[in-house]
């Protein structure tokens, strides 16, 4: 069978049985076999270096990592109802890393369970229902976290107890009034929330802004905002998913960035290296209540092997410096993006916090440049990502052992794709 | 440090650091370290006879699974939107063993994430929000399955949305008749959710209503439930977290068993072993317009590894036929269950399918008879559980290895921890 009748037929398998919802990165994707660091491996043994993935931060099959899955899968995979010992010096170590208030940490699965149970939290604990995110914002696929995720579309979100406000501008340079710009928009949203009958529980954000087209700056914005939140009677979740985990290079969370102390942190993505495991971090007061009447329990949450591999995440990242790798490597990137977008009329507004890195491709006569420049970018054996409201964003957000070396490779194939679109 | 000394200080640090709305089980918890086959080992190197656990359906580290884990994990652990063909094969065979109508399968980490999906696409397709579900169900733990998980407590559930009908009753025979009682209470929670302008959109239910007390019989009494929710415009969703991957014994999947077809089918804790996966089937017309309108996507759901040890676990029940091993011990257990209730009027209404069994504990004098048996039990090394809503019912859900000799055992100790309460 041909490449091209190998993968028709798989597309075929994959609607009849996963069905329309799910969705592949680009028109003819990519058979993915193998993966080692920053490079992924396709069927016909073709190598592609990963800028896109940040489950895998401390690399694909991080050998420290498979090594700790294996041995405790071959040991002993249970739940949190027996004690043990790994996962509360697992849960210690995260919460002194977070640090006050920050005092309980809750585990679930992924991100959406992080999500959702933070938002569960919030209500529980104020009372109230209302919920304010950011205009594109994603949060999660469960119920209550899909609600605050309007990058799903307006079939899904925002809910009808969610109002949102939106993102950073791109062009903003102030952080204390940006910040305050934010600030009044929620209190208008809150006021809206009020007048509804909701009153107000949280505000949830990434402190990155991912899919409202990645908006690292300025740093401080989220202190004005934060401050709002407070004064209006509600909780601050900062959704670390996506930043968490020396992602940004400055500080190992992302709130820490723009110096607030959030009242609630969900975790997710690369906190097991592609190991299904997530957690919420709250203030310890937020769970008396919750713990007296009712209680939590996830059997798949803090599983003997995700604390396994998780353990080796964080082993792993202070053993190869990767927050110091993350700033080093993504400053160098930062730099070859503007010089990319100095000489080329298709990049605009480079931008980027650590490894988590932007560029928006301009597409003024919407004859898709930017789907044009990813796929060119992959005939380069390049995978990134698009992101933003107008998918017309692109997203460089590779494992955290991204090196000096990949970053040219990289730069160099977004140079020749660049050339393609001219 | 003596045993105890070391057991409080494990127990004050998990207090601090996962808060108080986390449980253990028994008094005076067992730090599982091992585990192998039916057995747990403690940190002692004391064994125990396992006859909760469901999750390592297949065994404490199996080696199939575990290799299968440790391969994957060392070649690749990726999402969905890459091409894969494991994840089309594995979707190919439960759909084949799930059977018409149901057509698509997409893949979460959690039961509680599969029972969120399930209800998201129940509502969004037939536009309303109304769920019915048991007295005392647990479908888990996001917002939308907390909310039909009365178990949680009045605090967590029902939601607004919300309306309970009684479980079976332990006494009924008459499948069709106590399927017809059923089915009148369905109308008529269904006419309040109308009433208050919810509609009806789906009824949940897990087979064997694990949680309301265990009630595997009367065999059929689904049937005339599932019809009147069809009449009712609604979606069946059957929970299949429990019972599905063979427990029953008779068949494959619980629901089957009461001869339905359900809209919707939620699966979850055995079908990897412990290694997070979970799934929600679907008919495939009710992912249309979702699959238009939105789009689904989980990051760990349906991962590289997560599929690996799934494949495992469907190789691993089919190639020692633990279908008919849940039948042939699980019937030999129940009778075992039977004689010693005969004999002690501590026991009462043995009755299990399959490897899911349950012996109700009267606790006239409100003494706390079910959790001294319990501990009796596990100072016997044997671990079993309580259900039901006042916790009065030993509940016994083995790996589904459990072998002849480990039904024999087990009811040696319960017959000594019988004598224990005289």
């Amino acid at each position: 069978m041909s490449d091209g009748a190998r993968r028709e037929e798989l597309l075929a398998r994959r609607r009849a049985a996963l069905g329309p919802a799910y969705r592949h990165f680009y028109e003819d994707p990519v058979e993915v076999v193998r993966g080692e660091g920053t490079r992924l491996y396709d069927a016909d043994g073709i190598e592609y270096l990963d800028a896109y993935n940040n489950v895998p931060c401390v690399g694909h099959s991080n050998p420290r990592v498979v090594a700790a899955i294996a041995e405790q899968a071959a040991r002993l995979n249970t739940h949190t109802r027996y004690l043990a010992e790994p996962i509360l010096a697992y849960s210690e170590r995260l919460l002194a890393s977070l640090g006050a208030p920050l005092g309980h940490v809750m585990f679930t699965c992924s991100g959406s369970e992080a999500v959702d149970v933070a938002l569960r939290l919030a209500r529980f604990e104020t009372g109230r229902a209302g919920v304010v995110a950011t205009a594109n914002a994603y949060h999660g696929t469960t119920t209550a976290s899909a609600e605050v995720s309007p990058s799903l579309g307006p079939a899904v979100a925002p809910g009808p107890t969610v109002r949102l406000i939106a993102a950073p501008s791109p062009e903003a340079t102030d952080a204390e009034a940006e910040g305050r710009r934010m600030a009044a928009h929620l209190a208008a949203a809150v006021a809206d929330l009020e007048a509804a009958g909701h009153g107000f529980a949280a505000f949830v954000c990434d402190s990155i802004f991912s899919s409202d087209g990645i908006r690292p700056g300025p740093v401080g914005l989220l202190r004005p905002l934060a401050e709002e939140v407070r004064r209006q009677g509600g909780l601050f979740v900062a959704d670390e998913v996506q930043t968490g985990f020396a992602r940004t290079g400055e500080e190992m969370w992302g709130f820490r960035r723009h110096g607030i102390e959030p009242d609630l942190v969900t975790l997710g993505k690369p906190m097991g290296n592609g190991m299904p495991i997530a957690a919420t971090a709250a203030r310890a007061d937020l769970l008396d209540r919750f713990g007296r009447e009712t209680r939590f329990f996830s059997t798949f949450g803090g599983n003997s092997v995700s604390i396994a591999a998780a353990t080796a995440v964080l082993d792993e990242i202070e053993a190869q410096d990767l927050q110091q790798n993350a700033l080093t490597v993504g400053t160098y990137l930062l730099a070859g993006l503007t010089a990319l977008a100095h000489r080329s009329p298709h990049l605009a507004n480079p931008r980027g916090a650590g490894l988590f890195l932007a560029v928006d491709i301009p597409d003024p006569d919407a004859t898709g440049t930017p789907a044009r420049l990813l796929e060119a970018l992959r005939d380069r054996r390049v995978l990134a990502g698009l992101t933003g409201p107008a998918a017309d964003t692109l997203k460089i957000r590779p494992p955290l052992v991204f090196s000096q070396t990949d970053a040219d490779r990289l730069l160099a194939a977004l140079d020749q794709a660049l050339a393609d679109l001219s």
